[in-house]
């Protein structure tokens, strides 16, 4: 590992701009943005994926290989990533840093407690909770329905047995309400946090976040509880971005990490547009598959922060075209020719809806040990038919150079775009109504037939009519299986009527989040948790985190 | 404010053993440690108080003002500082960095995150309980009795709806259980990790926590749970102290913050070891007044870590002299004459009780502008005659300049017990059954009469005496205000019964909790929190935090 204070040197960083944690990891003052705001920004390129197994496909490991393939081709490139959470590291997927030789470092550090941001965002979270309920303890003079509070806490864990709950028993303890915990990714703050330009507009979220309703069915609010100032002192750090590197020394920038869910899934607008001033090039990601990651970056991200992407990568691996194709997930390692070609419907519709977005799209076949020739031929030749560029990526077993291809790849689509107007354009207006935007995702993306919404759905639909709120965009939560929300139907079905369960307000963030599905905002442990697997020395080296 | 880099220096301390947080904090490096083993320990010096009024009588203020003050006055002087908590920064009390000249800084920083040492101990903390629900949801291996969990959660906030809850409820969702949440500071965790005296014994501690019994009534702990390794790895920087400064640029160390209630009260071992080899004098307070705080600091921290205080340095007011001469909180700046020398009766029991320990005392009359000058006489001539030195503190108003009687007072204190065996040893003896220490704490320290244990008290007696656990120490959970368990009951009371309510195990900590009247281990907020006086400018400058 190199000094963060020589990798911030080499991408043009003066140390006076550094606010150190420990040698190896660094906040970005704002001292520095006031350097940097004037010079041109970079390309952005989203790493994206097709719809993808349990495991996972290799975003986060592809971005950062990526942008280590870039530099090595003389490309000058930072990466911008998402912050992990607690609750997977410590439940099921284990850290969220890469692997093999495509890692972000110090890897335990940035998977552990990093540089606080999202402590900083329970705290704030969990202060507004407790004003909430210690208002109407101390007498409600807003007149808040206990009932309709719509505000629940937060914790950085996966604990099932928080999901319901009743708070406020015993005597003198406050009111007796059901609620419950979130898992803090999905926090309406880590969304504002990741959305805001910076401390001022921060709090302008901050107060407009919706807490609940009163007695007459009115909306209150943060500021109406009188926490958003507090809450901003408590993120006043947490907003600044924070610099690591990759294992090849790459700058990379790891900030925010809001759910993929019921949030739009990628790293700050803050931490972007502070790579863009530093890199020619900028390779970033978004949760999920395509059809909710990228959307989503497109048509919020984006779209908010006035960002142009300039390119998408597409990681596809041989196992997910196969798990599209019908194969169950124990069975993926065997050779399948007929499933594979099968699952390739779902890259190619992928492809198809990028291109609506305007962007030029480019594939990566994240190569795992164990893939034949003849499949990887099979991938690399549904591309040519479809005429879109793709390499294969050995970016775990080889850091950037197995991703030279790759990289090469990217720099030709991003020249050819040179001189040109850009042809990104988000998805759907500003000015549709909820139920329209919905519509054009389902029928765009998706290509579903219809949407049913249900009663309370209804309901909700009826509240944003009363207090019209349709310039909000519409922020989807639904698996990350299927197009569909059945998470079993696989490759690219259509025809099929996509069911609105519910529709809440994150009037922070500036989102209706449609919830499709059955939607778990706090994960559960499995039968042996992450966490058993870890071990410390007693010189501090921790073992089995990844 | 200087760089710590600079007051590190001063401190003999080579940059190469820093881990900065900023420009202004730093965690001190195990090898630190390697380099300054060997040296010889500087004099310790407890600050306690006697009995105080709801406001506190500047127990951190004169341990900062002291410090400062003895390095004025050429002694090489360090402080050993407790972290604030969110809780009562946000609720009720506001900071806790001292206050006027008598500061450490960054004060803020400190209020808040600090170096996410809290964060940890939460994390760690919830980490096991989730582990331990999902245990049960998994099938429960180890037999644990859901109704007999004594592991609860935490969270670092005032939050009274937390304090007794239902978990669990929902399809799905683990067992349904009653259940609640503590303040951070109140979890067996960070008790352990101020007691331990390295990673090693940590995990050990870590290791023996009590989370429940199984259906057979064997104890469960968090080895059986899996969860050690895990946490350890989670507090692997927590465990390091903090280095920061006064505002005339003293070495501060600002490691742990258990509770004065059902834990201890006192700094972390660890970084009153690094602080007795960095300097010639180090001044360190404990919670609460001294019956509860200066006998636990004795009784446990300095007995479980083989420390030997040199002396003590009561903190006195005239608001809390009057108070305990019976004048209500709103009435203590009206002179009372009466009331000042009824409640003199306080002090001269705690000096009575320091000798106990064999701990030379010294009186600091903690100076409040509109003190008059016939009351401060009354209070030093009341020390002439007990033949107790004093000195008024001005450390608020003046800074080091405003202690120095006081340091030239304690420096003549020291020189007297120079080359001298120390008088100091534990009230108790550790061979002692449980009921037999309580006891001795109760006639000797607070003068009852008897105790008297309920039935759940006796029932936990029965668990110590079947499990063989007498060699624990005792923890007393009593109000701070009287030295009985009645919080009106003022002044020197005798001859009461002294109420235990409940006995609960605090094994990695090595004691008993004795719960006497009704202790809250999670507070509430008050009508207005301290929460809603902050403000943070677009510079991030926090207003209205202290």
């Amino acid at each position: 590992m190199r000094l963060i204070t020589e990798v911030a040197s080499a991408a043009g960083i003066h140390e006076e701009h550094l606010e150190l944690y420990g040698k190896y990891k660094s906040k970005l003052s704002p001292s520095l943005w006031d350097e940097l705001k004037h010079k041109q920004d970079g390309k952005l390129v989203l790493v994206t994926a097709m719809n993808p197994t349990p495991a996972g496909e290799g975003k986060t490991l592809t971005t950062i290989g990526l942008s280590q393939a870039l530099n090595a081709a003389g490309v000058k490139t930072v990466a911008a990533l998402r912050e992990p959470s607690l609750g997977p590291t410590l439940g099921m997927k284990g850290g969220a840093t890469g692997g093999g030789k495509a890692q972000i470092v110090p890897a335990d550090e940035i998977n552990l407690h990093f540089t606080g941001d999202i402590h900083a965002v329970t705290s704030a979270h969990n202060l507004l909770s407790a004003m909430i309920d210690n208002h109407i303890f101390q007498g409600n003079l807003l007149g808040l329905d206990p009932q309709r509070i719509v505000w629940k806490r937060v914790m950085d864990m996966n604990d099932r047995s928080l999901r319901s709950i009743v708070t406020g028993l015993g005597d003198g303890n406050g009111p007796v309400r059901e609620s419950g915990f979130q898992i803090t990714t999905a926090s309406e703050i880590m969304a504002v946090l990741c959305l805001c330009d910076g401390l001022a507009d921060l709090k302008k979220r901050l107060s407009r976040m919706l807490v609940g309703y009163d007695q007459l069915g009115q909306p209150v609010t943060a500021k109406d509880i009188g926490a958003v100032e507090a809450m901003a002192a408590l993120l006043k750090e947490a907003v600044k971005p924070n610099l690591v590197q990759t294992l090849e020394g790459t700058p990379v920038i790891v900030h925010g990490g809001p759910f993929a869910n019921i949030a739009h899934g990628c790293s700050s607008v803050i931490g972007t547009r502070y790579a863009l001033k530093l890199g020619d090039v900028v390779v970033t990601e978004a949760g999920f598959g395509a059809d909710l990651g990228a959307e989503k970056f497109m048509d919020i991200k984006c779209r908010q922060a006035g960002l142009t992407p300039a390119a998408a990568v597409l990681v596809v691996t041989v196992k997910s075209l196969k798990y599209n194709g019908g194969v169950r997930k124990d069975e993926l390692h065997t050779a399948n020719r007929a499933a594979l070609l099968s699952g390739l419907s779902n890259m190619e519709r992928h492809i198809e809806n990028l291109g609506k977005f305007g962007v030029p799209v480019l594939v990566a076949l994240n190569h795992f040990e164990g893939d034949a020739p003849s499949e990887i031929n099979d991938v690399l030749e549904a591309c040519r038919r479809l005429g879109v560029p793709a390499a294969v990526s050995k970016v775990w077993a080889e850091g950037g150079a197995g991703g030279l291809e790759l990289a090469m790849e990217l720099k030709k689509l991003l020249e050819q775009g040179e001189g040109q107007p850009a042809a990104f354009a988000p998805l759907y207006e500003d000015n549709l109504d909820i139920p329209a935007k919905i519509n054009t995702i389902v029928t765009e993306i998706y290509r579903g037939a219809e949407v049913a919404f249900s009663p309370a759905a209804k309901r909700s639909l009826g509240i944003i009519e009363k207090l019209g709120l349709h310039q909000l965009q519409v922020c989807m939560a639904k698996t990350p299986y299927s197009f569909s929300d059945q998470p079993r139907l696989l490759g690219a079905p259509e025809g099929f009527t996509l069911g609105v369960r519910d529709i809440t307000l994150s009037l922070g963030a500036g989102f209706a989040v449609i919830i499709t599905g059955n939607i778990v905002t706090m994960p559960g442990l499995p039968a042996k948790p992450a966490a058993e697997g870890i071990q410390v020395d007693l010189d501090g080296v921790i073992n089995g985190l990844e």
